[in-house]
């Protein structure tokens, strides 16, 4: 297919590369160009602007939130002015609920197609096609660009014809994480004031009812305390738990848990994280307990 | 070993049979007696008294709380007063991190020995000597006692010479699970108010980052909100849960997650829920949600 | 002087009247225009658009939310068309912090002025000129007012040169007003329990260290679980808890009662709470007790 | 009547003189027998033990704790065993809703009788009789004493007679201004970060809404982030928190922010705030917000 990507930052890059390797014939777009060359040397055509990249079959959008994702869709020259009658807008990004409502809205008032498609994996598993892809919106729509989805990731979920659910799904996603994070940090702020040690500690929890690789993942992250470099920084979690408590008020949903891990966020903020990966939040339960 | 066998529950039944596979001499009692009978046939000793299973090399308890064990220690003919200097209590209940302090010392005082021995799994595990143990205490005392351990268990975990930092773990591997399971119930709250099937979306999270059996055992109780029979009850939960508070109280270490567990718990035990599990408490975020 | 007064809610309804009782020259706008009948029986002049009320010395609005104020504003024919350099808008209602800025910066930029004056109190006390004024912006703008604030309320203060500051407090206020009730709440679902008397547990509470109105007023609705008719509907007083927790936000501050109390406007709006009074969160704790 | 008095600490000083002001025979006990010197100046017989303080109609304690009460009434020659049959223990202290229900108990089992009265107000207020009492029990019991519990306050309400509700009532009353104490906390934390003078904010609050002393006193101790010396030190507010808790978890009553307040103040215990007065608490928001 004739196909677009629009952001080629850690997960876009390895997902368009991706696409190239499935055989597609890829225009890829970024604001800033030296990332297209990467791509262009494996195939790839470059766009001058996001409009350039929204001409074919269909264009993915994988953006870092909102406001990137409206710049390049609603700019002059930009995507909703670029894209075909029948073309398929896939949205990848981690975004709002009401920004994806608000572009199925949008293409459909064009005779375009709107599908919403985020994904779980880290860039790692985006360069070898192994993230899965958690897609929603109307089937035909998914059906004409399944190839692309399953030409990025190791599976794909169908779990909606409403798009926007696909995105409140993968914002589930991240609270989970974050919840496991929080939750890995308050526990060992209580075994290690008694003494044990957190290495020791997670290879228990881990061998035993906790053995999902991301109890691994960042147990190890926090036994460590090593909070840079940020594999995924601090203020990206905030954002995205803002948004599951945003959907969580649009649908008045209460997540209290959410909500505590919005105060975490804001703490570990307020108190120079910036630059920290998003796990740091679980160093705090140390620090109120004066052992860290 | 001849080695004696207090508390033949779901979890004391299996471990006791399997102390007699591996070979030792086992001596049991039960409060109610007849529970001792399935231990007989099997060629165990049957105890009238705390103190008649407490006169070997070793004694294990697996009671279902504080009370229950402080009475077979310190009555009459218990065993406190019945243990051999140099013979070891095993305690492998979730009892409070006080009353264990408390047993190591009026076992030191008797010239007795004190190994805490908590253990993670389920009936069905401990049945098949697949439950994990977390032990800790003086080395020689766990090594005089590891045969013992190994034969209850796949694998014994060693993390203290302070016997109350195995409760302690115990404990924290409760709350992890029950936050597990609060955090899965707010999310189907979230997703399904979106429209999303559970069952579904339990697919999507177990088959991508959350691939612990926990996440699917709790998940699948969550999607189908089928909360009897209790595997294990709400009241059960809630007391782990205050036992773990009370740990965090007596090192001082705030555990925001716990305290709103707690709260989950009494609201669940409140409204009717003393006969549920205790995977109940994520039923009540849909209910906040007015979804349930 | 020369006054126009957009927003004849509640609140404004009485505050208008109290500009023309002082003897300034009101001109009032209402978007539904039954409302400006009373207030031109008493002198005002009536106009039909908001643009025809801000063509004086200075503008007052009072509107229910932030869009409102920004249609009244931005529209054509709106106030910030029609607003002459040099004259005031003088911003009572309960809006964002992100708002109140922006407004500064538009009016800036057409040379006009602007003041942030939202007010404490409710309806009865706006009617008697009795309301306390919460003003903020340049010293020399605020002066040139301060016979208009001193009107409609019994005391004005001046709190920073920096209009949002005067936002800030206000919701800092309804924050805390809701704080009171969601503790009066909890503490009377654990005496209620325990047997005692609601309304004579109040009596001891005010007549001992909770002698301030509030604790009396919310105290009685909630002994009496009296919820309708709403003084101030609950879906406003989530609103504003909302704009507390943004500006929270935005200065990086975690308010963790903000983030409880959100938690419960959105589950009393999911059960059926829009037409409450937002006091009735404080019946929730009743019912998470069984007791309700 | 003849009356003695246990516990002479702040509050127990002042209201022993006061017995002795208004003409009854007062026996003093404290175990630190120094502090019964200015009672013996002013009139009191001094015990040397609790039970000679407790051989006349009725009997005070005033004391710190749980455990300091129990030690009283249950040592050799103590309360229990040298009251009279139709005697009256009046228990004052704050203590647990258990403590307060075995009393009542065991008072029975000898025909003695016992009536909860503990207090509202600050030393000062004891010393001039008017702090506040709220007595529970068999009416005719606090009938007898009412003499009695007039001399020492203001006002005495009669709630319940259940003796301890009015435990229950007074551990509510120490909860509801540890909430006003965190929630100033966090205000002032928003908007001090936003500019605002916290002297000049707390003058707002108390001329308008929050007019009740407690925001006075409370507030002006936050603004000027002054915590020592310590009128009620924080690990008496952190008991004081854990009893409400108690009886929540008693009575199955969760109280959310009662678990936030544990939360605080063990974060302020674990970074050394033993020795702060307990408005402490009110100081983490800030810094939490990197403001302090």
């Amino acid at each position: 297919m004739n196909v677009g990507f629009i952001g080629l930052g850690h997960m876009g890059s390895g997902m368009a590369a991706n696409l190239l390797k499935a055989g597609h014939d890829v225009t890829v777009y970024n604001r800033t160009h030296a990332k297209s060359d990467a791509l262009a040397s494996k195939g790839a055509k470059v766009a001058l602007t996001p409009g350039d990249a929204s001409k074919g079959d269909a264009v993915f959008t994988m953006l870092a939130n909102d406001r990137a994702l409206e710049e390049v869709v609603y700019q002059d020259h930009g995507l909703l002015a670029s894209l075909k009658p029948g073309a398929v807008h896939i949205s990848s990004s981690t975004i709002s609920v009401a920004l994806s409502k608000k572009l199925a809205d949008d293409h459909g008032r064009q005779d375009q197609r709107y599908v919403a498609a985020p994904v779980f994996g880290r860039p790692d598993a985006a360069a070898a096609a192994k993230i899965f892809v958690v897609a929603a919106g109307k089937s035909d729509t998914l059906n004409s660009v399944s190839p692309l989805l399953d030409a990025v990731g190791q599976r794909t979920f169908t779990i909606s014809d409403q798009p926007e659910a696909a995105n409140i799904v993968k914002l589930s996603g991240n609270f989970l994480i974050a919840t496991v994070i929080e939750s890995l940090g308050e526990a060992m702020a209580l075994v290690g004031k008694a003494g044990v040690d957190k290495h020791q500690y997670l290879e228990v929890l881990t061998s035993t009812l906790f053995g999902a690789p991301i109890y691994k993942t960042y147990g190890t992250l926090l036994a460590d305390a090593k909070f840079q470099p940020a594999g995924f920084a601090a203020p990206l979690g905030l954002k995205d738990i803002e948004l599951a408590l945003a959907a969580g008020q649009e649908l008045r949903v209460p997540l209290p848990i959410a909500s505590l891990l919005r105060d975490r966020f804001l703490t570990l903020l307020a108190n120079g994280g910036d630059n920290l990966d998003w796990s740091a939040i679980g160093g705090l339960a140390a620090k109120d307990a004066g052992a860290a």
